[in-house]
């Protein structure tokens, strides 16, 4: 009591809403323009988000603001960059033949801040409505410290996929996970864990399921 | 597919980290200037919010990230006005003596908006740091459409006591509650409900047990 609130709170690297299988995969295998997600139908694991009211894609009023819209609401709130890795932003592998391919997500990305894509292959900026896309190489610290610059203050949002996930939770880089987990079995492809519990040397964890089907786990640094 | 996404999403009143006792209390008997709650301990009611990182009252580093701080750094996501019962800002009754009460919470208001107090009783509007305090007379509906005006767009918190959200219920007039229900029992006070099933006809109910012992209610409209 009577101590002044911190001015500067800090700035975290937060997963939210990344969604995997049951046994583990936040996508299936074989990824292609037509399939984002390989042999994992995005329809099915992610009917819990595109329920919700807040599900930045929604396109007509209406959808659920129970504890599933909790989630999706809290995906913009105090973000100011994203870091994702290349095959989030799309299919192609190798060095860029064009520079066609603006990502999955038409004229209006979600994102509405800076995002930095982890590639080899150089590429230049360009900037989508208000997202600007950065292609950058370089070791998780190194492209966080610019991602974290680029925020301004704000939180850094690390936005999969599962491979990219993981080397930052190995460099020991992320503050919290929301990982909402679906009952849909995939059976192969981008493996996040083998099981929850392999983070619970580092991370408080909080086991919350919804009514929709999926469990959420919501872990915090010790 | 293919529609733009609404231009002006609706202006939604919502009930917010709301906190009863297992049989329904929102505050005990007995409100004083020493005992906000009466014969309720704050601490045990409220312990859920106070062990949470985002609790607006927290004044050093730490605190959970797990279920009950998505409910807490909730609070202020686009909230531009609140609405509040005369006993929530403060122990008077009746007309008021002087002027020098100024709620409970200081000379930093966790509020930042303008704060509609509801009371018969006619008195100046204030300004403490960014929250103004406006005393208003009229029903639930003409209050609302006061901090309608004053929240420029964005959404109306319903801050309570028990007596103000039950008014507004019994209005139709929340759009969303969230109550926090507490392992507590009060055996008398101020009620908000005699079960969460009384709202049934009008809300979908998600019901969510969290680590701390709390249940969250989540209600929407139907």
């Amino acid at each position: 009591m009577g101590q002044e609130r911190p001015k500067q709170p800090e700035q975290l690297v937060r997963v939210q809403n990344f969604t995997v299988s049951s046994d583990g995969f936040g996508a299936g295998e074989g990824q292609s323009l037509e399939r984002p997600f390989g042999h994992a139908e995005p329809g099915e694991m992610f009917a819990w988000a595109g329920a919700t009211a807040s599900w930045p894609n929604r396109t007509d009023p209406g959808g659920s603001r129970g504890l599933d819209d909790c989630f999706t609401r809290d995906f913009a709130r105090n973000i100011g960059a994203e870091i994702m890795g290349r095959n989030k932003f799309g299919p192609q592998r190798g060095p860029w033949t064009d520079h066609e391919w603006r990502g999955w997500w038409g004229d209006e990305p979600p994102f509405h801040t800076p995002v930095f894509v982890m590639t080899h292959h150089k590429r230049p900026s360009f900037t989508l409505s208000d997202t600007t896309f950065h292609f950058v190489d370089g070791d998780p610290a190194t492209v966080l410290a610019r991602a974290r610059e680029a925020a301004d203050g704000k939180d850094v949002r690390l936005g999969g996929g599962a491979t990219t996930i993981r080397e930052f939770l190995d460099a020991g880089l992320v503050d919290t996970l929301h990982v909402a987990v679906s009952p849909v079995r995939l059976g192969s492809g981008v493996r996040l864990w083998e099981s929850p519990e392999e983070l619970l040397d580092r991370y408080h964890l909080d086991v919350v399921p919804s009514p929709s089907g999926v469990t959420h786990h919501l872990f915090w640094r010790k």
